[in-house]
């Protein structure tokens, strides 16, 4: 195998084998797994890639050998660079929402996919916020992979119609992403299906780590001083760390960006674990946030997202419902980008920060916008502003 | 200028200049210019492209200098392959539901800001089903352009909220789209705005005939026999047709594929103009449809595609509402492709033929789906057919 798998805890290192997806020794909380690569013989240079090629380009640091007709179609998403943004001078913004499902998940679904396809499984499961159960279902249905799809009652439209309309079998339980998450473990894991759960199966962050690296790409190798990231259970704010640590460690940059991860006021046990310092020891809480992609009580990559976040010298931060919405309609007029809630949370996190003079004008900085807002649209209806006209009145006005 | 415009109608040959978007002779309706250009000094070769950069790749044959944040990221959008769709062996899906804006019309778009702001426009507006707007305001709110969009006030929410979210000033008439056409016309002319009218200015349609470039580039260069796309005012089909008239005429390609325009039952005004035969005369009519991006009863670029549907021994067919419907669920399941109506009606098209037997299983068929479904959600709010289930009801089920 080209890679092996060390626990986030003990550090014992593990073979990759079927069904094996967290350190035994430790459990399924504090063993999460990162995936090894032998970096010293991997001979990556930096004309191996291109700013146009989707995630695949990266398959030297992917835990994957067989291939979709999807592969080639995932990534490759815009970085637009803004040199005015709140008065700073170069804010990149990595937007996701132009993936096949609109949200950063493709990347790890798509791993998921092939590697239930390499392991034979003829079921895969997963459970899901919903950007992460979307993406399964759209990318698996033209495969021959049953999938099942455990999700919270109350997911947004826009995601809803997304499972529907794939064919996915929808088990949308009354109850929240925890006890979707419990349920779905206990019943994918007991009927041997493949499991694609970011937070306890390490390869989905491997995928979800391609985000860092077409940043990376895209900025001409530039350096980043600071990230900023919505946070749920953990896993993409802890792939994109260790994107910009593997590109270091392959001399490829020189620089690891400060990561902020930037959760919700109403739920944000990834902070409080973080702010109790380590050993990291998981603080669960009760909630409720508008962005319901990062609505995690229970975050399951807890662990490792906090030891990487202290290795980037970031830090955890949080934005109100409030102000998330406002984020929406501010990070739209002055880029165009229409994100969910999960993804303007970021923008929120941003403005923060800058706010409390923690950003000079000359630091750089990326926002990761995970997910599209057509996702959600019911958050927003009761703030449409305008109404309608009548044809008549818009003559006179334009007299 | 490294292009001309000539008369759909009369052929006269026009130098381009500020404020000129039809042959004065013929008029706005009959008057439609097609942009040309001196393709045997063009001196194009097939390793000028590749399959990931995206359409201003192709700038030789595109009537612009300028160039915005946004340029790299329209187009490169996906071409699935499905080999055994509907039992035919090869059929391509051009997925525009990726672009920024999530529809094909990011590609005129982006062509009418570039030109807005050569020619030191400060405003520019567009009458709008609903897809031109939202992709004109949102890549355009970065820019320093005021922008005026004219649209039905029954617009779906998903772009409703995609315009409130970007900032522009909305004119949400109380009319339909043909009347939000002609209110449009009449103010942003005399104003002197900057006019992004797919069927009135020529240049946009530029920008649209990309989608024909990266499906032959992403294709190989090869045959492609039969290509569906749905029809509104008759701009993307006209424009799909074009981009293969050029490379073919640069030797390029050796064929240009039957165009199959597909319109919906209730709203079906150029397929009724096609078929009284040429010289073609617009035929009006009023009716409904679902598919909320084709509604449209005044087809303003009917000349134009009627002559290049019958240039490419094409015609133009009908699907009805409840097909529409069907067609979103079945290519769903069956791709994991989540299209409007208007995009999935594409789908319903060939289907439609594929049941007639007039496609045979070895023919080489492309379907162009030019809209995401998550644009629309409350079309399909009715048709959820999964509710919610308990937890315990789960564990009982796998038990």
């Amino acid at each position: 195998m080209k890679y092996k798998l060390k626990c986030i805890t003990c550090e014992k290192i593990y073979e990759p084998k079927e069904d094996f997806y967290f350190c035994p020794e430790c459990g399924e909380r504090f063993g999460t797994l990162e995936v090894i690569y032998d970096y010293d013989n991997l001979n990556i240079k930096k004309e191996d890639f291109s700013k146009e090629k989707g995630m695949f380009q990266f398959e030297k640091l992917l835990p994957v050998s067989s291939h979709t007709r999807f592969d080639e179609y995932i990534g490759a998403t815009p970085l637009i660079e803004f040199n005015d943004l709140l008065g700073i001078n170069k804010v990149l913004i990595k937007y996701d929402g132009t993936n096949f499902s609109a949200s950063y998940k493709d990347r790890a679904s798509i791993i998921a996919i092939n590697k239930a396809i390499e392991e034979k499984k003829d079921t895969i499961f997963c459970a899901s916020t919903g950007n992460a159960a979307t993406s399964l279902a759209m990318l698996s249905a033209s495969t021959n992979l049953k999938t099942y799809i455990f999700v919270p009652n109350t997911i947004p439209i826009g995601k809803r119609l997304q499972l529907e309309v794939s064919g996915a079998t929808i088990l949308a339980i009354e109850g929240n992403y925890d006890q979707a998450f419990d349920l779905s473990m206990e019943i994918g894991l007991k009927k041997g299906w493949y499991l694609r759960n970011s937070a306890i199966n390490p390869y989905l962050l491997e995928g979800k780590k391609t985000g860092a690296f077409e940043v990376i790409v895209q900025n001409n190798y530039e350096d980043i001083d600071y990230l900023f990231v919505s946070v749920g259970d953990g896993t993409v704010v802890s792939a994109l760390y260790k994107g910009f640590y593997e590109f270091k460690k392959l001399k490829l940059i020189s620089k690891i960006p400060k990561i902020i991860g930037v959760q919700s006021e109403g739920l944000d046990a990834v902070k409080r674990t973080f702010e109790q310092g380590a050993p990291y020891a998981p603080v669960d809480i009760e909630g409720t946030t508008i962005a319901d992609s990062i609505a995690v009580g229970m975050p399951r990559d807890v662990i490792k997202a906090c030891k990487y976040v202290e290795a980037s010298n970031g830090k955890f931060i949080t934005v109100s419902d409030i102000k998330i919405k406002e984020a929406i309609f501010e990070l739209g007029k002055s880029t165009g980008i229409f994100a969910e809630p999960a993804g303007a949370i970021t923008y929120g996190g941003f403005k923060k920060m800058v706010e409390l003079n923690e950003i000079n004008k000359n630091d750089k900085v990326c926002l990761v916008i995970t997910g599209n807002g057509l996702k959600d649209p019911d958050v927003l209806k009761n703030d449409i502003e305008n109404g309608f006209i009548e044809i008549d009145e818009v003559r006179r006005r334009f007299k």
